[in-house]
Protein backbone atom coordinates (compact mmCIF):
# COMPACT_ATOMS: atom_id res chain seq x y z
CA UNK A 1 0.00 0.00 0.00
CA UNK A 2 2.91 2.54 0.93
CA UNK A 3 4.89 1.31 -1.39
CA UNK A 4 3.50 2.19 -4.69
CA UNK A 5 4.41 4.56 -7.12
CA UNK A 6 0.83 5.40 -8.41
CA UNK A 7 -2.77 6.28 -6.74
CA UNK A 8 -4.85 4.61 -9.60
CA UNK A 9 -2.60 4.75 -12.57
CA UNK A 10 -1.87 8.38 -11.41
CA UNK A 11 2.33 8.34 -10.98
CA UNK A 12 3.33 10.30 -8.11
CA UNK A 13 5.56 12.85 -9.12
CA UNK A 14 2.95 14.39 -11.25
CA UNK A 15 -0.08 13.81 -7.90
CA UNK A 16 3.10 16.07 -6.14
CA UNK A 17 3.55 18.45 -8.63
CA UNK A 18 -0.39 19.10 -8.39
CA UNK A 19 -0.20 21.98 -5.85
CA UNK A 20 2.12 23.50 -7.44
CA UNK A 21 -0.23 24.14 -10.37
CA UNK A 22 -3.09 24.65 -7.99
CA UNK A 23 -1.19 27.45 -6.30
CA UNK A 24 -0.37 28.65 -9.83
CA UNK A 25 -4.13 28.68 -10.83
CA UNK A 26 -5.41 30.30 -7.86
CA UNK A 27 -3.29 33.45 -8.51
CA UNK A 28 -4.20 33.59 -11.95
CA UNK A 29 -7.86 33.73 -10.87
CA UNK A 30 -7.39 36.12 -8.71
CA UNK A 31 -5.92 38.23 -11.70
CA UNK A 32 -9.04 37.65 -13.76
CA UNK A 33 -7.78 35.34 -15.93
CA UNK A 34 -10.20 32.78 -17.82
CA UNK A 35 -8.54 30.73 -19.49
CA UNK A 36 -4.94 29.17 -19.47
CA UNK A 37 -2.85 27.13 -22.26
CA UNK A 38 -0.40 23.85 -21.46
CA UNK A 39 2.48 26.48 -22.65
CA UNK A 40 2.00 29.03 -20.27
CA UNK A 41 1.53 26.82 -17.82
CA UNK A 42 4.87 24.95 -18.24
CA UNK A 43 6.33 28.23 -19.27
CA UNK A 44 5.86 30.03 -15.38
CA UNK A 45 6.79 26.59 -14.15
CA UNK A 46 9.88 25.58 -15.56
CA UNK A 47 8.23 22.13 -17.10
CA UNK A 48 7.77 21.41 -20.69
CA UNK A 49 4.12 21.55 -21.91
CA UNK A 50 3.93 17.39 -22.51
CA UNK A 51 4.63 17.65 -19.02
CA UNK A 52 1.98 19.58 -18.22
CA UNK A 53 -0.94 18.00 -20.39
CA UNK A 54 0.04 14.45 -18.32
CA UNK A 55 -0.06 15.95 -15.17
CA UNK A 56 -2.98 17.32 -15.60
CA UNK A 57 -4.88 14.84 -17.60
CA UNK A 58 -4.18 12.69 -14.36
CA UNK A 59 -7.25 14.61 -12.45
CA UNK A 60 -9.25 13.38 -15.41
CA UNK A 61 -9.63 16.97 -17.39
CA UNK A 62 -8.82 17.16 -21.19
CA UNK A 63 -7.71 20.92 -22.82
CA UNK A 64 -9.10 22.07 -25.57
CA UNK A 65 -7.43 22.77 -28.56
CA UNK A 66 -6.23 26.54 -29.14
CA UNK A 67 -8.16 27.28 -25.77
CA UNK A 68 -6.38 25.31 -23.18
CA UNK A 69 -8.31 24.74 -19.74
CA UNK A 70 -11.12 27.12 -18.12
CA UNK A 71 -9.12 28.57 -15.30
CA UNK A 72 -12.24 28.06 -13.18
CA UNK A 73 -12.66 23.86 -14.30
CA UNK A 74 -8.69 23.30 -13.84
CA UNK A 75 -8.65 23.75 -10.11
CA UNK A 76 -12.03 22.07 -9.53
CA UNK A 77 -10.84 19.52 -11.01
CA UNK A 78 -7.73 19.26 -9.44
CA UNK A 79 -8.85 20.35 -5.83
CA UNK A 80 -11.53 17.35 -6.69
CA UNK A 81 -8.72 14.54 -7.19
CA UNK A 82 -6.65 15.55 -3.94
CA UNK A 83 -9.66 15.82 -2.20
CA UNK A 84 -9.43 19.43 -1.10
CA UNK A 85 -12.43 20.43 -2.44
CA UNK A 86 -13.70 20.40 0.66
CA UNK A 87 -11.39 20.13 3.83
CA UNK A 88 -10.84 17.02 5.94
CA UNK A 89 -10.40 17.57 10.06
CA UNK A 90 -7.65 15.98 11.34
CA UNK A 91 -6.12 15.66 14.89
CA UNK A 92 -2.26 16.19 15.30
CA UNK A 93 -0.21 14.27 18.31
CA UNK A 94 2.75 15.46 19.60
CA UNK A 95 2.98 19.71 20.39
CA UNK A 96 6.84 19.49 20.28
CA UNK A 97 8.81 21.59 17.76
CA UNK A 98 6.98 20.19 14.52
CA UNK A 99 3.36 20.26 16.33
CA UNK A 100 3.64 23.63 16.87
CA UNK A 101 4.99 24.71 13.49
CA UNK A 102 2.23 22.96 11.94
CA UNK A 103 -0.37 24.06 14.15
CA UNK A 104 0.61 27.50 13.15
CA UNK A 105 0.66 26.80 9.20
CA UNK A 106 -2.39 29.14 8.02
CA UNK A 107 -2.82 27.73 4.42
CA UNK A 108 -3.56 24.24 5.12
CA UNK A 109 -6.90 25.23 4.77
CA UNK A 110 -6.05 26.11 1.37
CA UNK A 111 -4.78 22.54 0.94
CA UNK A 112 -7.80 20.59 1.93
CA UNK A 113 -6.70 20.34 5.90
CA UNK A 114 -8.27 21.27 9.10
CA UNK A 115 -6.04 20.68 12.68
CA UNK A 116 -9.30 20.56 14.88
CA UNK A 117 -8.00 18.94 17.77
CA UNK A 118 -3.93 18.38 19.22
CA UNK A 119 -2.66 16.27 21.60
CA UNK A 120 0.23 15.29 23.99
CA UNK A 121 1.53 12.83 26.61
CA UNK A 122 2.75 15.79 28.75
CA UNK A 123 0.22 16.72 31.47
CA UNK A 124 1.39 20.23 31.95
CA UNK A 125 0.44 21.39 27.76
CA UNK A 126 -2.68 19.69 28.56
CA UNK A 127 -5.61 22.40 28.20
CA UNK A 128 -4.00 25.16 26.59
CA UNK A 129 -4.02 26.55 23.47
CA UNK A 130 -1.42 26.41 20.53
CA UNK A 131 -2.73 28.45 17.67
CA UNK A 132 -6.03 28.66 18.96
CA UNK A 133 -6.19 24.73 18.59
CA UNK A 134 -6.76 23.21 21.93
CA UNK A 135 -4.50 20.52 23.44
CA UNK A 136 -6.01 17.01 24.93
CA UNK A 137 -4.57 13.98 26.65
CA UNK A 138 -3.72 11.25 24.57
CA UNK A 139 -6.50 9.21 25.60
CA UNK A 140 -8.90 11.42 24.76
CA UNK A 141 -7.64 10.37 21.00
CA UNK A 142 -10.14 7.12 20.95
CA UNK A 143 -13.46 8.81 22.24
CA UNK A 144 -12.88 12.46 19.87
CA UNK A 145 -12.03 10.43 16.68
CA UNK A 146 -14.75 8.55 17.01
CA UNK A 147 -17.28 11.29 17.67
CA UNK A 148 -15.55 13.74 14.87
CA UNK A 149 -15.18 11.12 12.22
CA UNK A 150 -11.22 11.86 12.14
CA UNK A 151 -9.59 9.98 9.58
CA UNK A 152 -6.51 11.80 9.20
CA UNK A 153 -3.41 12.08 12.09
CA UNK A 154 -0.94 14.16 12.19
CA UNK A 155 2.36 11.97 13.72
CA UNK A 156 4.84 14.62 15.27
CA UNK A 157 5.89 12.76 18.19
CA UNK A 158 9.79 12.22 18.99
CA UNK A 159 11.03 8.72 17.18
CA UNK A 160 10.41 6.93 20.48
CA UNK A 161 7.03 7.19 20.38
CA UNK A 162 6.31 7.06 17.11
CA UNK A 163 5.04 3.45 16.86
CA UNK A 164 3.20 2.70 19.72
CA UNK A 165 1.04 6.22 19.04
CA UNK A 166 0.57 5.43 15.50
CA UNK A 167 -0.82 1.81 16.62
CA UNK A 168 -2.79 4.25 18.82
CA UNK A 169 -4.66 6.18 16.41
CA UNK A 170 -5.14 2.93 13.85
CA UNK A 171 -7.00 1.72 17.07
CA UNK A 172 -8.58 5.32 17.08
CA UNK A 173 -10.08 4.99 13.51
CA UNK A 174 -7.33 6.98 11.54
CA UNK A 175 -7.09 5.62 8.08
CA UNK A 176 -4.43 7.73 7.14
CA UNK A 177 -0.98 8.93 8.87
CA UNK A 178 0.95 11.90 7.87
CA UNK A 179 3.98 11.11 9.62
CA UNK A 180 6.94 13.42 10.63
CA UNK A 181 8.71 10.94 12.34
CA UNK A 182 11.73 9.41 11.10
CA UNK A 183 10.56 6.02 11.84
CA UNK A 184 9.51 3.44 9.21
CA UNK A 185 5.63 2.80 10.99
CA UNK A 186 4.66 -1.02 11.24
CA UNK A 187 0.58 -0.46 10.54
CA UNK A 188 -1.88 -2.66 8.61
CA UNK A 189 -2.24 -2.50 4.88
CA UNK A 190 -5.48 -0.74 4.95
CA UNK A 191 -4.00 2.41 6.50
CA UNK A 192 -2.10 5.07 4.63
CA UNK A 193 1.11 6.79 5.39
CA UNK A 194 2.60 9.17 4.05
CA UNK A 195 6.30 10.13 5.51
CA UNK A 196 8.24 13.35 5.57
CA UNK A 197 11.84 12.71 5.97
CA UNK A 198 13.65 15.88 6.41
CA UNK A 199 17.07 13.42 7.11
CA UNK A 200 16.38 12.00 3.60
CA UNK A 201 15.83 15.36 2.12
CA UNK A 202 18.78 16.53 4.25
CA UNK A 203 21.05 13.98 2.98
CA UNK A 204 20.11 14.91 -1.00
CA UNK A 205 20.97 18.49 -0.16
CA UNK A 206 24.35 17.44 1.82
CA UNK A 207 25.30 14.64 -0.56
CA UNK A 208 24.82 16.57 -3.88
CA UNK A 209 27.31 19.38 -1.81
CA UNK A 210 30.05 17.43 -0.55
CA UNK A 211 29.97 15.24 -4.29
CA UNK A 212 30.62 18.89 -5.80
CA UNK A 213 33.41 19.97 -2.74
CA UNK A 214 35.15 17.03 -3.83
CA UNK B 1 21.04 20.31 -12.24
CA UNK B 2 17.81 20.34 -9.60
CA UNK B 3 16.08 17.84 -11.71
CA UNK B 4 18.42 14.92 -11.78
CA UNK B 5 17.26 12.02 -10.65
CA UNK B 6 20.60 10.73 -9.64
CA UNK B 7 23.89 12.02 -8.19
CA UNK B 8 27.42 10.61 -10.03
CA UNK B 9 25.26 7.74 -10.75
CA UNK B 10 23.89 7.55 -7.41
CA UNK B 11 19.93 7.19 -7.72
CA UNK B 12 18.67 9.65 -5.71
CA UNK B 13 15.94 6.70 -3.92
CA UNK B 14 18.83 5.02 -2.23
CA UNK B 15 20.30 8.18 -1.37
CA UNK B 16 16.89 9.16 0.36
CA UNK B 17 17.20 5.57 2.40
CA UNK B 18 20.88 6.20 3.55
CA UNK B 19 19.86 8.35 6.94
CA UNK B 20 17.55 5.31 7.82
CA UNK B 21 20.32 2.46 7.60
CA UNK B 22 22.50 5.06 9.39
CA UNK B 23 19.75 5.88 12.69
CA UNK B 24 19.37 1.40 12.69
CA UNK B 25 23.30 0.58 12.61
CA UNK B 26 24.36 3.85 15.45
CA UNK B 27 21.76 2.47 17.88
CA UNK B 28 23.02 -1.49 16.44
CA UNK B 29 27.13 -0.10 17.58
CA UNK B 30 25.64 0.86 21.20
CA UNK B 31 24.33 -2.43 21.39
CA UNK B 32 28.03 -3.51 20.85
CA UNK B 33 27.15 -5.32 17.26
CA UNK B 34 30.85 -5.89 15.25
CA UNK B 35 29.51 -6.69 12.17
CA UNK B 36 25.78 -6.96 10.42
CA UNK B 37 24.13 -9.10 7.26
CA UNK B 38 22.31 -7.35 4.64
CA UNK B 39 19.66 -10.05 5.38
CA UNK B 40 19.26 -8.48 9.00
CA UNK B 41 18.92 -5.16 7.99
CA UNK B 42 16.53 -5.99 5.42
CA UNK B 43 14.23 -7.56 8.05
CA UNK B 44 14.93 -4.74 10.60
CA UNK B 45 13.51 -2.50 7.74
CA UNK B 46 11.22 -4.09 5.37
CA UNK B 47 13.43 -3.60 2.69
CA UNK B 48 14.94 -6.87 0.03
CA UNK B 49 18.68 -7.57 0.90
CA UNK B 50 18.94 -7.55 -2.98
CA UNK B 51 17.60 -3.27 -2.16
CA UNK B 52 19.82 -3.64 1.22
CA UNK B 53 23.26 -4.24 -0.88
CA UNK B 54 22.31 -1.93 -3.81
CA UNK B 55 21.76 0.85 -1.44
CA UNK B 56 24.57 0.46 0.53
CA UNK B 57 27.24 -0.30 -2.85
CA UNK B 58 26.44 3.54 -3.52
CA UNK B 59 28.36 4.72 -0.94
CA UNK B 60 31.55 2.46 -1.82
CA UNK B 61 31.12 -0.29 0.38
CA UNK B 62 30.93 -4.00 -0.55
CA UNK B 63 29.89 -6.95 1.99
CA UNK B 64 31.92 -9.69 2.78
CA UNK B 65 30.79 -13.11 2.11
CA UNK B 66 29.72 -14.75 5.49
CA UNK B 67 30.28 -11.85 7.51
CA UNK B 68 28.57 -9.25 6.00
CA UNK B 69 29.41 -5.38 6.91
CA UNK B 70 31.84 -4.30 9.97
CA UNK B 71 29.10 -1.97 11.77
CA UNK B 72 31.89 1.08 12.04
CA UNK B 73 33.33 0.77 8.60
CA UNK B 74 29.50 0.96 7.45
CA UNK B 75 28.48 3.68 8.99
CA UNK B 76 32.05 5.43 8.37
CA UNK B 77 31.14 4.88 4.83
CA UNK B 78 27.56 6.07 4.72
CA UNK B 79 28.98 9.30 6.65
CA UNK B 80 31.32 10.06 4.15
CA UNK B 81 29.29 9.89 1.20
CA UNK B 82 26.77 11.99 3.36
CA UNK B 83 28.81 14.78 3.78
CA UNK B 84 27.80 14.06 7.72
CA UNK B 85 31.23 12.75 9.02
CA UNK B 86 31.81 16.32 9.78
CA UNK B 87 28.77 18.59 10.10
CA UNK B 88 28.93 21.78 8.22
CA UNK B 89 27.39 24.92 9.34
CA UNK B 90 24.77 26.38 7.94
CA UNK B 91 22.49 29.57 7.69
CA UNK B 92 18.49 29.73 8.40
CA UNK B 93 16.71 32.29 6.94
CA UNK B 94 12.95 32.88 8.06
CA UNK B 95 11.96 32.43 11.80
CA UNK B 96 8.26 31.86 11.71
CA UNK B 97 6.73 28.61 12.62
CA UNK B 98 9.08 26.29 10.46
CA UNK B 99 12.07 28.45 11.31
CA UNK B 100 11.37 28.17 15.07
CA UNK B 101 10.56 24.27 14.45
CA UNK B 102 14.07 23.43 12.51
CA UNK B 103 16.20 25.75 15.04
CA UNK B 104 14.55 22.98 18.04
CA UNK B 105 15.72 20.25 16.28
CA UNK B 106 18.92 18.74 18.51
CA UNK B 107 19.77 16.24 16.14
CA UNK B 108 20.88 17.86 13.50
CA UNK B 109 24.35 17.66 14.32
CA UNK B 110 23.86 13.61 13.88
CA UNK B 111 22.70 14.49 10.60
CA UNK B 112 25.65 16.69 9.33
CA UNK B 113 24.44 20.16 9.88
CA UNK B 114 25.09 22.97 12.09
CA UNK B 115 22.75 25.60 12.20
CA UNK B 116 24.84 28.59 13.47
CA UNK B 117 22.96 31.60 13.08
CA UNK B 118 19.75 32.55 12.11
CA UNK B 119 18.19 35.52 10.31
CA UNK B 120 14.81 37.58 10.32
CA UNK B 121 13.36 40.74 8.58
CA UNK B 122 11.22 41.17 11.59
CA UNK B 123 13.12 43.94 13.66
CA UNK B 124 11.52 42.39 16.81
CA UNK B 125 13.24 39.58 16.63
CA UNK B 126 16.65 40.96 15.70
CA UNK B 127 19.50 39.95 18.69
CA UNK B 128 16.97 37.36 20.62
CA UNK B 129 17.93 34.16 20.93
CA UNK B 130 15.78 30.91 19.49
CA UNK B 131 16.86 27.65 20.85
CA UNK B 132 20.35 29.09 21.48
CA UNK B 133 21.08 30.49 17.87
CA UNK B 134 21.18 34.19 17.69
CA UNK B 135 18.89 36.02 15.25
CA UNK B 136 20.45 38.48 12.86
CA UNK B 137 19.36 41.25 10.91
CA UNK B 138 19.41 39.81 7.22
CA UNK B 139 21.66 42.72 5.75
CA UNK B 140 24.20 40.64 8.12
CA UNK B 141 24.07 37.73 5.89
CA UNK B 142 26.48 38.57 3.66
CA UNK B 143 28.95 39.86 5.93
CA UNK B 144 28.97 36.81 8.31
CA UNK B 145 28.41 33.79 5.98
CA UNK B 146 31.59 34.84 4.26
CA UNK B 147 33.58 35.28 7.43
CA UNK B 148 32.39 31.80 8.63
CA UNK B 149 32.50 30.29 5.19
CA UNK B 150 29.01 28.98 4.94
CA UNK B 151 27.92 26.83 2.27
CA UNK B 152 24.64 26.37 3.37
CA UNK B 153 21.65 27.94 3.85
CA UNK B 154 17.99 27.08 5.22
CA UNK B 155 14.89 28.86 3.79
CA UNK B 156 11.67 29.38 5.72
CA UNK B 157 10.18 32.50 4.65
CA UNK B 158 7.13 32.55 3.67
CA UNK B 159 6.44 32.17 0.09
CA UNK B 160 6.30 35.69 -1.31
CA UNK B 161 9.95 36.25 0.15
CA UNK B 162 11.18 33.41 -0.31
CA UNK B 163 12.62 34.07 -4.08
CA UNK B 164 14.48 37.23 -3.15
CA UNK B 165 15.88 35.90 0.71
CA UNK B 166 17.56 32.90 -2.49
CA UNK B 167 18.84 35.20 -4.22
CA UNK B 168 20.69 36.72 -1.32
CA UNK B 169 21.71 33.50 -0.37
CA UNK B 170 23.49 32.92 -3.62
CA UNK B 171 24.72 36.50 -3.81
CA UNK B 172 26.19 36.07 -0.38
CA UNK B 173 28.11 32.51 -1.61
CA UNK B 174 26.20 30.05 0.15
CA UNK B 175 26.05 27.03 -2.76
CA UNK B 176 22.96 24.85 -1.66
CA UNK B 177 19.52 25.87 -0.35
CA UNK B 178 17.43 23.39 2.09
CA UNK B 179 13.61 25.11 0.47
CA UNK B 180 10.70 24.68 3.03
CA UNK B 181 8.83 27.51 0.79
CA UNK B 182 6.44 26.05 -1.67
CA UNK B 183 8.58 28.22 -4.29
CA UNK B 184 10.47 27.38 -7.33
CA UNK B 185 13.39 28.77 -6.56
CA UNK B 186 15.16 30.67 -9.84
CA UNK B 187 18.90 30.50 -9.34
CA UNK B 188 22.21 29.70 -11.19
CA UNK B 189 22.36 26.01 -12.05
CA UNK B 190 25.36 25.86 -9.87
CA UNK B 191 23.39 26.26 -7.01
CA UNK B 192 22.49 23.02 -4.89
CA UNK B 193 18.38 23.28 -4.27
CA UNK B 194 17.08 20.52 -2.31
CA UNK B 195 12.78 21.16 -2.07
CA UNK B 196 10.86 20.19 1.25
CA UNK B 197 7.22 20.23 -0.26
CA UNK B 198 5.23 19.56 2.37
CA UNK B 199 1.84 20.07 0.55
CA UNK B 200 2.91 17.92 -2.19
CA UNK B 201 3.48 14.96 0.93
CA UNK B 202 0.28 16.20 2.03
CA UNK B 203 -1.47 15.78 -1.78
CA UNK B 204 -0.37 12.35 -1.91
CA UNK B 205 -1.85 11.54 1.67
CA UNK B 206 -5.15 13.42 0.89
CA UNK B 207 -5.32 12.31 -2.90
CA UNK B 208 -5.00 8.06 -1.21
CA UNK B 209 -7.54 8.70 1.05
CA UNK B 210 -9.90 10.48 -1.72
CA UNK B 211 -9.28 7.45 -4.15
CA UNK B 212 -10.12 4.53 -1.01
CA UNK B 213 -13.62 6.69 0.13
CA UNK B 214 -14.91 6.98 -3.28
Amino acid sequence: MNTTDSIKGAPLPSIRRLPQYLQLLRQMQTKGRIAVSCTHLADDLGFTSTQVRKDLAVTGIIGKPKVGYITEELIASIENFLGWNNYSDAFLVGVGNMGNALLGYDDFRLHGLNIVAAFDANPEKIGKNVHNCEIFALDKMYELAERMHIQIGILTVPAAAAQSVASEMVLAGIRAIWNFSPIALEVPDSIIVENVRLYSSLAVLTSRLANTNK
